[in-house]
């Protein structure tokens, strides 16, 4: 009843995990979501090992293998996750215990790299040689292919597209330890931060938003100043204004370092600012990036959205 | 006498150009140098085809190719330069007009790009896998290799790193048309710009610069800047210290964009600063760029210098 060749994809977030039974065209025939009860990777493992197994029995042919993204860096030779702070995971010798228990070909790729994978092979991007893929959600990270070869890096860690440098002389503070980083100015939790920030400093602005918080500033969160946006509050107005800037000059200097094709924006952020975001980023590029790579360049939105890791993931072990 | 297998290497500058007899070793046996007399295609590629031709004629086996690097956008497919604004050419079918005039395989790139290719080759990061190549001269160019491919782009544009915004906020123009730009706090043109715009304002501060410059504003340049420098003049620190601080930012943004194993610094401002360039570098990666990808790093200094661009051309017909 399913397709003859799948494999299993595992898309691992900090607080919740997605496993399924994933065909060569990317469709998702059966999926189980959890939610840690807890996060030991002795117990994911088994959660993952016991899951496999019922898809395995499931389906009418063998998997192909398993792919799982990490939310955090995985040694390439071995598919060791070195060191995942979400998951405060560190020395997890993944592959080596899920081929052990499920005796398939398990492969281990950063979450976000899965994403890209999964945009790459079967989303917005598919087929595209040269294709950089800009993820805004509470964070921002990416992936890139070129030349139609995605992008590694010497220690498996390139990629980290939320951690440019757009404001050297200032002191933004970053998540990474760093200032001036584009994360900083354009991430979920930047504008969440941006957004408190300003309602503190000025209540009678920040009405609208503090409101739309049922009054809990902690409660201000990058979706809820989207919503503000839209709905024409000048303070969101604001701060969101500034996040698009400050992803125009990111979005200007992936363009013309990498000459991609198409530059595909996905991630939570994203999608809040859909109904602008690529009029917006493509008017940025006409206007600032180098004319050769500004008129080379197509910018798209994530077509798989929530899917593209479990999909990407699954790829790894169906190509 | 010369190596069996040998190619011909142009580079092709806006005002000068060296064509020469390289061996698959990299080693220049023969060259010939010419400042332009007349910038006409049709003058440098008749040129061009003389020269080869004496070359040809002086050595005791046949050429493998000719190489060529251009300081301007080549279309990849064809081999003909699009626009190389330096020269003022536009639409000049070089690959295929040499062809036709030597009957040998001739190819055309970028001259920063070649400039990276003789750095890949047979300079310092020959045989590294990742290597970013940052050429900071009058202006900032790049190459870059990414698991063992040197990314090209969709349009053959990639590379372009001296044009990644590093103050989205600011108004410092660049030669580009956009602000921002690393270029325009790094480069040598800014390295002057900056200095000539100091000593206007502070005469008494800028009296060593000044002096340097024989009393013409016009005349100061960044290799004087560069030397005030190490004399100890405190506005040369000054206008040194923040093109060093706007480099460490850019080099962070490569590191953490393209996890090198070996990040490579080229160009004639680079060879000025270079008792101090690497280790500061190394000292900004380390302290502003992530942990993993700062790990990965080696920070080094181009060994071919004003070669690069030469044997890097020839190394196109010769690999």
């Amino acid at each position: 009843m399913h397709d003859q060749n799948w494999a299993i994809g595992v898309d691992l977030g900090g607080t919740k995990m997605e496993i399924g039974h994933v065909d060569m065209l990317g469709n998702v025939h059966q999926r189980v979501r959890y939610t840690h009860a807890n996060r030991h990777p002795d117990y994911i493992m088994a959660q993952i090992e016991e899951t496999a197994k019922q898809l395995i029995a499931d389906a009418v042919s063998p998997a192909l293998g398993l792919g799982i993204g990490v939310p955090g860096q995985i040694e390439r030779a071995t598919g060791r996750v070195s060191f995942a702070p979400n998951l405060q995971w560190r020395d997890v010798p993944i592959k080596k215990k899920l081929e052990q228990a499920l005796n398939i070909p398990v492969h281990v790729t950063n979450d976000v790299r899965a994403a890209a994978m999964g945009e790459w092979v079967y989303g917005a991007g598919a087929g595209c040689e040269d294709l950089v893929c800009l993820f805004i959600g509470t964070g921002i990270g990416g992936g890139v292919v070129s030349g139609g070869h995605m992008l590694l890096g010497h220690s498996n860690s390139a990629g980290e597209l939320g951690h440019t440098t757009i404001d050297w002389m200032g002191k933004t503070a970053c998540s990474c330890g760093n200032s001036g980083c584009l994360e900083a100015f354009a991430s979920g939790w930047a504008i969440a931060k941006r957004a408190r920030e300003a309602v503190q400093q000025d209540p009678a602005a920040g009405a609208q938003l503090l409101k739309s918080a049922e009054g809990q500033l902690a409660s201000i969160t990058a979706e809820k100043v989207v919503k503000a946006f839209f709905e024409g509050d000048r303070l969101a107005e604001t701060i969101i204004n500034a996040a698009l800037e400050a992803l125009v000059a990111g979005c200007v200097s992936l363009v013309n370092t990498f000459n991609p094709r198409m530059l595909l924006l996905g991630g939570g952020v994203s999608k809040g600012l859909s109904p602008i975001l690529v009029s917006h980023i493509e008017a940025g590029i006409k206007k600032k990036g180098l004319s050769q790579s500004a008129a080379a360049v197509e910018v798209v939105l994530s077509k798989l959205s929530g899917n593209a890791g479990l999909v990407g993931s699954a790829a790894l072990a169906l190509l």
